[in-house]
């Protein structure tokens, strides 16, 4: 075996090229196919980003409604899926549950394992059209409320929000929930993505690949962590009290959630989109004690460990941002999965165009040659 | 972004390190925590090579005793599982119901996340020992067939072809089917191991991984492989018609599936294994033809394409292992995974016990500080 330096964690690696996302983590920017999420987040809407993403270009107003069309032809998932979501244990948590249920859209499509790039395109928009209702579905069975069936007039936002609570949303609602949407769509080689190129390069399949981003998106050093902060922000039980627990847990070298990321060395640019939303958000739901706290622990973070460059992360304010929307705590992650799935989705079919099997090597640090020893003499 | 060199497909870089199992490419050599493969598909089980790869040592009787009870007091899914097999799509594909089932056990274990090693390497047991129920019963169903309850009297390889077909099978057959599960157990960082690495390198859970795992190596250029050996053994309707159909495929330069491996340039020592079974199953089965023809292709690849370092590897044999064993042509790619199940779970748990998120970066080959052009203007 040649020598070779062993990665760990691969940092420092370069495993794909990418059109999509661009990440300066010095700088602080993240532009997709080069515009800068600021003005994404501003400015376009979520199945907009998706298609720029998809396509490397924004579409023309033909393109966008073709592409909105089929999109919500796939809001309704099938129908004896729905009946198996309703008998699930309510016990069980939403990201196994969602993980679960984008497999299981695997046996219901009869071409399942079709992974030209453009077979893939249309099951990632059935994936993407349908994820909504599992969660929704779930989330109700779990509640013990029945099925609301999607309402193919709404936006992806809209739809979700309207499957979830049985209502439809406020403008502002909807468009906060659209925002965080855009925000969280796709962001390099984050751990889930990573994941589902290495799972589309043995040639397997879009449902593979993404219900393996799920699983990995579910860890508390990834997706979790929103969920993370805001039980962090529960247990704060006031604007006073957050000084001597940020300082407490600095002191005994704990970290604090939703700050510091492997690429970011500088204000996450998603995090100040988030912050804007956070505090209007807040404001508008009677929620300014929790947007205070956070802000309170930006602050005392800032001035104490900003030198090292650990700045708040995507996950900081979006905690925030998603208790306002009245989003379930373990519907956090979730609403990650369902965003990310754009990026999910593009990195699969960027991987299918120019294909190479993910095949790194171990290091071996055992033994060699070592005796069978039977089992009377051990 | 500093620069770094893109190592596609991660090619010659080293991912992890694990004390299981060591390959040596070149020399043809497979360890497993440092005995040779050959020594232990002689002597050895599947229940002890498991236990041998996740406790780094093979086992004393007692401790093997207490393990092997432990797998077998898994040996039954839940009750509501089975029930939910019963009612899902009989066309569905067995690798995309695997994934979706050992994804759906989570649902049914109130402790799901717990990931200290202790508890993941029960969670390990639990998988392994109920998936190959899952795989039984969903092909019984498919079949018609009722559900045939584990009997943990029996060992792992007996219990799955027993739940299959409903009897007990023969010792040789029983040894035969070991003799696999004892050789696909382990093999480095191929995809759908690396894959469970990188999923739980979030802190995700054992069950993230491993559906993970299960949906990479459903690839056909990973477990999927094995289902392509067969498919081509049967398009080739004799002995006679072996020498024109290999050398048409080396003239038209397209793939025989079976040979070729990224890591091993000499014959995979696995294949030598399977080869002796193939041979001595084939005369006992009826089956003298097809290994007849295997053996034949083989000799044109050695006499054609050795010199490239192209030889067979562990696909090319189990194929016909696996068909003179009575397992249907789909069932191929899940016994892969019943057996691999050991090695991800292993290196979960080397994962876990020294993890470093994987976050490799990607190269962005876009555009940069693009304008957002409204709608209209494009």
């Amino acid at each position: 075996m040649t020598t070779a330096t062993f990665a760990k964690g691969l940092e420092g690696i370069v495993a794909a090229e990418t059109q999509m996302s661009y990440i300066d983590g010095q700088k602080g920017v993240l532009e997709y196919v080069g515009i800068p999420i600021g003005e994404l987040s501003s400015n376009s809407t979520f199945e907009e980003v998706v298609f720029l993403l998809w396509n490397l270009r924004l579409p023309r107003a033909d393109e966008l409604k073709e592409f909105t069309a089929a999109l919500r032809s796939n809001y309704m998932p099938p129908e004896g899926l729905i009946q198996r979501i309703g008998a699930l244990p309510k016990t069980a948590q939403p990201m196994h549950a969602l993980r679960t249920l984008i497999s299981e859209l695997a046996l219901y499509d009869t071409t399942p394992n079709a992974n030209d790039v453009d077979a893939a395109r249309a099951k990632s928009i059935r994936i993407l059209g349908m994820a909504p209702a599992l969660v929704a579905c779930f989330d109700r069975h779990r509640r013990g409320l029945p099925f609301v069936k999607p309402d193919t007039s709404l936006t992806f936002a809209q739809n979700f929000l309207y499957m979830l609570n049985g209502e439809a949303p406020t403008p502002t609602m909807a468009r906060a929930f659209d925002i965080c949407m855009i925000l969280h769509a796709d962001h390099g080689l984050n751990n889930s993505t990573f994941t589902a190129r290495v799972i589309i390069s043995t040639l397997s399949d879009v449902y593979s690949a993404l219900t393996g981003a799920v699983g990995s998106l579910r860890g508390p050093l990834h997706g979790g962590a929103n969920e993370g902060v805001m039980h962090m922000l529960n247990e704060i039980p006031n604007l006073e009290a957050v000084e001597p627990y940020v300082m407490g847990k600095i002191e005994r070298h704990e970290k604090i959630m939703g700050f510091g990321h492997r690429v970011y060395k500088a204000k996450d640019p998603r995090a100040t989109d988030l912050q804007k939303l956070a505090k209007k958000l807040a404001e508008d739901t009677g929620n300014s004690d929790l947007y205070a706290k956070s802000n309170a622990i930006e602050k005392i973070m800032e001035r104490e460990v900003a030198s090292k460059g650990i700045y708040p992360n995507v996950d900081f304010y979006s905690a925030t941002t998603y208790h306002c929307i009245g989003l379930k705590l373990d519907l956090f992650t979730p609403m990650f999965a369902l965003s990310r799935i754009a990026g999910w989705s593009g990195h699969v079919l960027e991987q299918l165009r120019d294909n190479r099997l993910f095949r790194p090597k171990a290091a071996y640090i055992g033994p060699h040659d070592a005796p069978y020893i039977p089992i009377a003499e051990r």
